[in-house]
C-alpha cells in the first residue's frame, strides 16, 4: 500500500491555487441572483449586482433606474418590491426568518418620484410588525397579514379594510400557512392568491386549533429567554382542517367558501394548489390525508361550486401535487403532467391536455409527450402558435431542458436551449413573460450560471443580463474539481453515481473518500447544476473524492424509481448506498481504511442508518439536523411514506434509528443541530444523543443555540470549518511513525 | 528535550496495574456509606454492606436485623427511614430528584413486626406524589408535604391532618424549599423544624409570586415533551418574601408567625437558621439581603415575640450563615463560632460562649478558642464535664480534628482524633448521641474512609462499624498516586499547592498538567479527604500530573483569603491561579507545552476566565455547566460577592467570560452541559457558544440531554470517558515524525 503525502502547492507547476474556505466567504465568489421578473411583455425589473433596482425594456434595449442601492441602506431594507404601476416600492426592514420561507418584516411604502414615505400599518397600530405584506395585481393595491387576518387597501393612500376576522395566533391562520403547509405541503408561507382583474382573492383559512403545540426552547439574549410554541403535527395526530374562501374586494365585501369534492367532505384532505383561471374561476386540487387520492376541480367563485374534473389515484403516493395546470384563455383546454407508463420501465410525467367540451363539461385526455424521460414543468401554453413549453429531461436525466411542443398534429418538439451555450449549460430553468412574447433563461449549470432575455419567436436572438464573470474569473484562479459519472446497475435500475476528483488526481493514488446524502426523498443529486460548497473544499485538498448516488428513492427518472421507498423508508436508501460503496471500493484509487458519509435533515436519517448497518464500512460521518425518528417527524411527511403509525405496525419503529442503536457503537459520528430547528426539532438530536451515551457510544456534537435548521449566515463559517475539520481530520493518512520496508505479497 | 514513550504496564517490575475508567465502575471500588443514624443514648441505626438495616447497641455489642435488604426490593424502595419508636419503616418508592437536595417520591409505611403495610397518602388522594415525607420525633409521628402544603399524621393509623392551605405549586411553599433556599440558604430542601417533644413545628412560608420563572425546557421521552418552569430570581431580580410560622400539633392546631427583627422589617431579608433550643424556643438568623448584617434570635413560639441576641455585621459579606448555636439546657448560654481577628491575619472563625443573664437579658461573650486556624464545627456541650467538642484545622488547615475544650478555667484544649488511626486519619467528622456519652467518628481520609463509635469519657475504646476492606484492597492492586503539597507566597499569604503525581514519578521525565479548579467559591481543594475519581485515573496513565491550588477566595484558611474575592471575583482567583502554573513551570518535570485545565459551576467560570486571559499558558481545557456570566446567577450567590447589579457599574459585565471574549481564540476547549441544569442554565453554554462561534473559535461540545448540573449515574461513565479522552489526546506527548538528531544549546 502505498503512503502518499500531500503535495504542497508550491510543487505543481500551476498557478492556480487551491480553494480555501475563506475563499467561498469572498464576495467574488458569492453568486448573483438579479430577481428578474416580468412587468409586462417586454419589461423585466431586476436588481444589478451594485443592488440598484432597474427596469429594462426588451424591444427598446433601454434601462431605467427605479431604486437606487442607498434607497436600501437609508431605510435599512433588506426586501422589497416594485407596485403593478411601477410608481411605488414596497420596503421591508427588521426581517426575521419564522420558519423555511415565512418572516415578518416592518414595511414602508416609497413613492420612486415624489420620494414621499408611508409607513404600512393596520388601522390603529403603530410600528407594526406584519406576517406578508405585497403589492396586488393592480395598480397600487395593497395586500397585508397582521395577527393572523388579511388586510387590504385600494391603494397606498387609502384606509385599510380586514378582509377576515376569525385569525388567531398559533390557531386559526388566514391567507398565510402554519408550519405543516408551508413547509410540506405548499411549500410557500403564502396561502392567498389574487384573480387576474384584482377583483378577487382567494385564500386558505387554516384551523390549527386541535393541532398539538411543539415547544422551541429558547437560550440566549435575555436574563429569562422564553420558549415559543407553534402547531406542528407529527406523525398520526391531529391535522389542521383548512377551509378556501374567495372575498370579492371591489363594491362590499363578501365572502364565500369553495366546497371541497362531496367525497372528501367527510374525510381529511390537504389543499396543495389554488390558481385563477380566468377573473371568476379558480382551479384546485384536493388531496386526502393518506397521499393517494388527488381531485382537481375548477370552481365558480361566484357560486361557491366546484366541478370534478380530474381525480387521480396511486398504490404509493401522489407526487408533484403544487404543478398548476397551465388554461387555455377561454378556460376550454388545460396542460399538466400526469403519470404516464412506459412499458416496463414503470410510469414518467409527461405533459396532458385535457379538453373540455363546453356543454356536457365532460373532458378528453390527449397526451402530448412520452418516453423515459420526464416533463419537469410546463411553462407556457402560446395560442396563437398552440405550441406548450416546458422543461424536460430528454437529453439527459441530469440536465433540464427548454423544449417546445405542438399541441396539433404531430406534437412536434423541439429543443429550444439545447444549443445554448452547450459547454456551459445543460440545467436551465426559464419564465416566460405574460403574453409569451418573451422569456427568460436561467443557465444554472454546469458552468457558472448565467441569466438571459430571449425572444420566443426567435430564441436565438438574447441579451444577457447578468453573466456572473467576477465569479467564472475567481474560479478559474481555483483548481477545479473534476466530475465523473458512472452507471451502476441494481435491480434493472441504471443507478448514476457522480464522482468528483481533485485537479491533480492520478489512479495511482489512494484517496479519501466521502459520499453526500441527499436533504429529501424525491430529489436529485447527480445533476448538471451549478456547484460550489464546502464539500469543494475539501476535494480542493487533493486528498478526498466526494460521491453522489442517486439509489431508489430520488426523483426525476421516472416514477418507479421515486416510490421504491414506499413503506420502506430507510431501507431501499440504504441497501443502493452501501452498494454505491462496494462498487467504488472496487477502483484502486479508494482507500477503504478512510470512507466517511454525510447528510442532513432526511440524509442524516439515511447517513445515520448506514452507519447503524452492519457493513462498518465507514470510518466517520457527520450529520446536521438528522430525522432520527419518523414518528417525531411531520405528518404530511412521516404519513406519505409510512402510512400512520399504528400500534401493531412494526413499519415506524423498525425505521428508527433508535432501533439496535448498538450498530453505531465503532462509528465516530459529528452530529450538528440548532437548538431552534423548527423543522427537524433538536428533539431528534437528544434523543440520538442519549441512546448513544447509554449504549456508551463516542461522538463529537456541535449545537448552534437558538439556530434553526438552516444556521445564520453569521454561523455558516463555523458550521463549514467544523464540518471540515472533522472530516480532514478523520480522513487524513494515517502515517507510520517508523519507516517500514515494503512488503512483498503475504 | 526529551521525548519519552509511555512506558507500558508489562516494562515495570511490579504487579500493581493501572487504575482505568472501569476500575471506578467496579463495586469493589465504590466507597460504602453506613448512613449510621443515633436512635438513643446507647444504639445506632445502619445500613450494612449488603443493604440490611441493622440496629446496634454499642454498650452490649449486640444488633438487631430491622430490616432485610430484600424488603427494598418488594417495595422497590430506594430510600428508608425508622420511625422514632423502631417499629416502622417510611420506604421511598418512584425517587425522581428536583433540585440539589430535593426530590419527589411515593411512600409507603412497613411495620417492621406485623409486616403490615401502608401507603401514605393525603386525605381523598391515591398514588400521590410526595415532595416530603418523615417521622416526627416521638412515637409514630409523620409529616409529609403535597401540593407545597404540610400534612400531620399523629400516628401511622390516623388520618392526617393538613398544617398549612396556603401552598401553591411554584409560588407558595409551605415547609419546603424553594430553588433559591434549598441551593443557596439552607443547603437542605427541608424549611421544617420539630420541637424536641414533638408538639411543635416550625416551618417557613416561602412567597415566589413575584419572582421570575426560569424555564428548562425538555427534549426527550415524549413526542411533544413540556418544559418545566420554576422560580429562580437571578442577580438584581426580585427575591422570595420568607415568614417563619410555629405550629402546636397537640390540642387545637394553632399558627403563629415569628416576627423578624424591628429593624428588618422593612428590608429584605433571608432566613438562614431555625433550630429549637428548648420546648417552646427557637433560635433564628436573620440575614439582610447584601448578606452584611445577621441578626440572631431567640423566639418564645408561645407568644411570637423574638429577642435579639447577637448581631453580626460585616465589610464584605457573612459567611458560616447556617450555623447552628449550641445551647445549655437550660439555655443560659450558648456557643457558637464567630470571627476573631489574629493580628495581621485577620480574623479566624472560633468558639465563643455567650451567657445570657437571666434577669436582664443581657449577655456576656466569652471567646474559648484563638489562634491561626479555624473551628470548622461545633459538635456537642456536656453538662456534666462542661466541655465543648468540636472540629479544627489546628494541626493542619487540609485536616480536620476532634477537639474538646473546656469552657471553664484555663479553657484546656485537647485533641481527641489526633492519635487515631494516625497514618490513614487526619481528616474527620464525628456525630454525638443525644446526651453525649458515645460518638461516631468519621475518618474521610487520606485513607480509606473508616466509620467507628467511641465512648466519650474513653475514645481509645472503639468499635469499627465499617472500614472499607475491600475498597482497601481494590486499590493496593493500583498504582496509587503520590501527592505532595508544596506553599505558594502571594500577597503575605502562604498558599498550599498540591501536585499529584503518577507512582512511577522521576524527575527526570517531564509531564503534562492538568490544574484543576474548585466548585464553589470558598471550598478547599487542598485537603488530606480520601480522593478517588476520573482525575486519579488520568494520573495513573503515568504522563499527568493533577494540580490543586487553594488561592484567594477558598476557605478554611481564615476570613481574610476568603473575602479577597470581595467585588473582584473572577480577578484575584484567576491572578493567584495563574501564579500557581508559573511557579510549576519553573520545575523541571512540567512540560509548558502540555498545560491543561478543568472546572465545573464556579470553576468553570474561573477556568474559562483563565482560559480567555492574556496568558496563553494553557494547550486545552474543560468545563462543565460553566457559570459564564454572573447576571444569568442566582441572586444570593452573585449578590453576596459583587452586589446589585446597577447600570452605572460595570463589576457585572468585567467579571463576565463573554467580556473581551476574543481572548479564547487560541485554546481548545470542551464545553460540558446538561440541558436540563436547574443550577447553573444551559443558558450560559448557551451564551458562551453563542460568542464562540461569532468570534469563530473553535470548540468541542457535550451535551447532556434532559440531565441536571450533576448527571445522572447512567451518564457517568460517558462524561468521564469524554473528559479522559479529550485530555488524553490534548496532552499526549507529540512525537516528532521524522527522527532527529539532538541538538546542541544553540
Amino acid at each position: 500500500m502505498s503512503v502518499i503525502l500531500l503535495t504542497p502547492d508550491e510543487l505543481t507547476n500551476s498557478s492556480e491555487t487551491r480553494l480555501s474556505l475563506e475563499d467561498l466567504f469572498r464576495k467574488e465568489f458569492v453568486l448573483h441572483d438579479p430577481e428578474t421578473r416580468w412587468i409586462n411583455d417586454t419589461d423585466v425589473v431586476y436588481k444589478s449586482e451594485n443592488g440598484h433596482v432597474i427596469k429594462l425594456n426588451i424591444e427598446t434595449n433601454t434601462t431605467t433606474l427605479l431604486l437606487e442601492n442607498t434607497t436600501f441602506v437609508t431605510f435599512k431594507a433588506s426586501r422589497h418590491s416594485v407596485s403593478p404601476d411601477l410608481k411605488c416600492v414596497l420596503l421591508a426592514y427588521d426581517v426575521k426568518q419564522i420558519f423555511h420561507y415565512s418572516y415578518t418584516a416592518s414595511y414602508v411604502i416609497y413613492n420612486i418620484h415624489t420620494r414621499e414615505v408611508w409607513e404600512l400599518n393596520p388601522p390603529e397600530v403603530e410600528d407594526s410588525i406584519l406576517q406578508y405584506a405585497a403589492w396586488g395585481v393592480q395598480g397600487q393595491q395593497l395586500i397585508y397579514i397582521f395577527e393572523n387576518n388579511i388586510y387590504y387597501q385600494p391603494d397606498i393612500k387609502s384606509s385599510s379594510l380586514r378582509l377576515t376576522s376569525s385569525g388567531k395566533e398559533g390557531i386559526i391562520f388566514n391567507g398565510i400557512a402554519d408550519w405543516l403547509y408551508e413547509e410540506e405541503l405548499l411549500h410557500s408561507h403564502i396561502a392567498h392568491w389574487w384573480s387576474p382583474d384584482g377583483e378577487r382573492l382567494a385564500f386558505l383559512m387554516i384551523n390549527d386549533s386541535l393541532v398539538p403545540n411543539m415547544v422551541i426552547p429558547r437560550f440566549t439574549g435575555a436574563l429569562y429567554p422564553k420558549g415559543k410554541k407553534y402547531p406542528y403535527p407529527k406523525a398520526g395526530q391531529v391535522n389542521p382542517t383548512i377551509k378556501l374562501y374567495v372575498v370579492n374586494l371591489y363594491g362590499p365585501t363578501h365572502t364565500l367558501e369553495l366546497m371541497p369534492p362531496d367525497n372528501f367532505k367527510s374525510r381529511e384532505y390537504y389543499i396543495t394548489m389554488v390558481k385563477w383561471v380566468s377573473n371568476t374561476k379558480t382551479v384546485v386540487r384536493w388531496l386526502n390525508r393518506p397521499q393517494n387520492i388527488s381531485i382537481l376541480t375548477v370552481c365558480e367563485t361566484t357560486t361557491g361550486a366546484c366541478s370534478r374534473k380530474y381525480e387521480l389515484t396511486s398504490d404509493t403516493w401522489l407526487s408533484k401535487q403544487n404543478e398548476e395546470p397551465v388554461f387555455s384563455r377561454d378556460g376550454s383546454k388545460f396542460f399538466m403532467t400526469v403519470p404516464v407508463k412506459q412499458g416496463g420501465r414503470g410510469e414518467y410525467n409527461h405533459i396532458a391536455m385535457f379538453l373540455i367540451q363546453s356543454k356536457s363539461e365532460q373532458i378528453t385526455v390527449r397526451h402530448l409527450t412520452s418516453g423515459n424521460w420526464e416533463v419537469i414543468k410546463i411553462l407556457a401554453y402560446d395560442e396563437t402558435t398552440q405550441k406548450i413549453y416546458f422543461l424536460s429531461t430528454e437529453s439527459s436525466p441530469r440536465g433540464r431542458q427548454l423544449y417546445s411542443a405542438s399541441t396539433e398534429g404531430l406534437l412536434n418538439r423541439q429543443c429550444i436551449s439545447c444549443n445554448f451555450m452547450k459547454e456551459q449549460c445543460t440545467y436551465f430553468d426559464a419564465s416566460f413573460s405574460p403574453m409569451n412574447k418573451h422569456f427568460l433563461l436561467l443557465c444554472k449549470g454546469p458552468g457558472v450560471p448565467v441569466v438571459s432575455l430571449h425572444d420566443t419567436d426567435n430564441p436565438a436572438k438574447y441579451f444577457i443580463l447578468e453573466s456572473n464573470s467576477m465569479l467564472k474569473e475567481a474560479i478559474l484562479k481555483k483548481k477545479r474539481v473534476k466530475s465523473e459519472i458512472k452507471t451502476l446497475h441494481i435491480d434493472d435500475y441504471e443507478l448514476p453515481l457522480q464522482l468528483s476528483f481533485p485537479k491533480d488526481f492520478t489512479d495511482r493514488n489512494q484517496y479519501a473518500l466521502l459520499l453526500i446524502m441527499d436533504e429529501e426523498p424525491g430529489g436529485q443529486l447527480v445533476t448538471d447544476k451549478f456547484h460550489f460548497d464546502w464539500d469543494s473544499v475539501l476535494v480542493g485538498t487533493g486528498n478526498v473524492i466526494t460521491a453522489r448516488f442517486d439509489g431508489r428513492g430520488s426523483g426525476f427518472q421516472g416514477l418507479k424509481i421515486l416510490q421504491e421507498i414506499h413503506r420502506r423508508l430507510g431501507s431501499v436508501e440504504i441497501k443502493d448506498q452501501i452498494a454505491a460503496v462496494k462498487f467504488l471500493l472496487k477502483q484502486p484509487y479508494i482507500d477503504s481504511r478512510r470512507l466517511s458519509i454525510f447528510g442532513k435533515g432526511y440524509g442524516g436519517y439515511i447517513a445515520s442508518m448506514i452507519l447503524k448497518s452492519d457493513e462498518n464500512l465507514f470510518k466517520c460521518g457527520s450529520v446536521i439536523a438528522p430525522i432520527i425518528d419518523l414518528k417525531l417527524y411531520a405528518s404530511a411527511f412521516s404519513e406519505r411514506y409510512l402510512g400512520m403509525p399504528s400500534k401493531e405496525e412494526s413499519t415506524y419503529q423498525a425505521s428508527s434509528v433508535l432501533h439496535n442503536i448498538h450498530g453505531l457503537k465503532e462509528e465516530n459520528i459529528l452530529i450538528i443541530h440548532g437548538t431552534a430547528d423548527t423543522k427537524v426539532h433538536f428533539q431528534h438530536s437528544a434523543e440520538l444523543i442519549k441512546h448513544l451515551i447509554k449504549a456508551g457510544v463516542n461522538y463529537t456534537m456541535q449545537v448552534y443555540p437558538d439556530e434553526g435548521h438552516d444556521v445564520s449566515e453569521k454561523s455558516k463559517y463555523h458550521l463549514y470549518s467544523t464540518i471540515l475539520r472533522f472530516f480532514s481530520d478523520c480522513l487524513k493518512e494515517e502515517i507510520p511513525i517508523l519507516p517500514q520496508e515494503p512488503e512483498e505479497d503475504e
